[in-house]
C-alpha cells in the first residue's frame, strides 16, 4: 500500500496513519480549539461557567479507552494529567474531574473540568446538568492565550 | 528509617509503602470488594441498575490522577482498561463511563460503568442521578463469582 506523505505523522518515533481524523461536529460546535499536542486534540468547551478541557485522541474510529494501543493510551493519559494540572494553576478549583463518557458522542474524547466548591453544579458531575453559558469574546480570548502559553511547554502546537 | 517488612509491597518490582492505605468509609459502605489487583482495590458498587465497577489505587493521601508516580499512573490505565473491556464482555451494554471525580470523596478512584441505551440515567452520568438500587443476595453473589473468575487472570487476589 502506498502512503502519501501528507497522510503520515510521526508519534512517539513511529509512523501512525491519521489522515481519516476528524473531529465529531458536536465537539466542533461546543468547543474552541486550543491546539494540539503531541497525540490529542486540546480543546476548551464553550462555557464560561466552568475551566473545562477535552482532549480527542487523533486517531480515527476509537470510542473506548481500551481501543487505544498501550502507547496512546499512556500518552493520553500522561496529556490529561499534564492539561489537568495546569488547568487548575491556571484557573483554579478545588477538585478536578475526569471522565469518558461518550453517550451521546462516541469519538472517544476525555473531559478535564476544574471544580470549585459552590460551582452551578457541585457537587454533582457537569455533564447534562443545564445549558452552557458562553465566553465573551476578551474572556475567551484571553484564556485562549493563558493555556496556549502555559501549555507550549508540553508540546502544544496552535491552530 | 527503619520499615517494618510487614508494611512493604512490591508492585512492578519497585519496593512501594502502601500500610497506610485505607479505603474511605464511603467507598466500604457503597461498595462490596471484589478483590485487588495489582495497584487497585476493585469494588463493585452496590446499584443493580449499572453493571458499575470503581478502581481505588492502593495509595495513601492520593487525590487527583496528576499526584500519581508514571508507574502507578499507567497501571491504573491498564487495570482501567482491562476492567471495563471485561465488564462489557460479562455484563453487556452499549457504552463505557469513565470518570475520577471526587467531589464528595476525596480518595483517588476511577469509576467504570456499563450504561446502555435507556438504563434509568441514560444518556446522562450515573452520578448523581438518583439512589442506589442495592443487589439482592443471589444476584450479588452471581455477580461477584462472575467477575472474580474472570479477572482472576489479570492478577486479581480475592479478598
Amino acid at each position: 500500500m502506498t502512503v502519501p506523505l501528507a497522510a503520515r505523522s510521526t508519534v512517539m518515533g513511529s509512523d501512525s496513519l491519521m489522515s481519516s481524523f476528524v473531529l465529531h461536529p458536536q465537539l466542533s460546535r461546543d468547543c474552541v480549539h486550543v491546539g494540539d499536542l503531541p497525540l490529542s486534540r486540546l480543546l476548551l468547551l464553550n462555557d464560561s461557567r466552568y475551566p473545562w478541557l477535552v482532549l480527542v485522541p487523533r486517531r480515527a474510529d476509537v470510542t473506548e479507552l481500551f481501543e487505544l494501543g498501550p502507547g496512546d493510551r499512556s500518552m493520553l493519559l500522561d496529556e490529561t494529567c499534564q492539561a489537568g494540572e495546569r488547568l487548575l494553576h491556571l484557573c483554579g478549583g478545588d477538585k478536578l474531574n475526569v471522565g469518558a463518557l461518550g453517550n451521546l458522542v462516541p469519538q472517544l474524547h476525555v473531559h478535564v473540568v476544574a471544580r470549585s466548591a459552590g460551582d452551578p453544579a457541585w457537587p454533582g458531575p457537569v455533564w447534562g446538568h443545564s445549558a452552557a453559558r458562553p465566553y465573551d469574546e476578551q474572556t475567551l480570548s484571553d484564556r485562549l492565550a493563558l493555556l496556549r502559553g502555559d501549555l507550549a511547554g508540553a508540546g502544544l502546537d496552535e491552530p
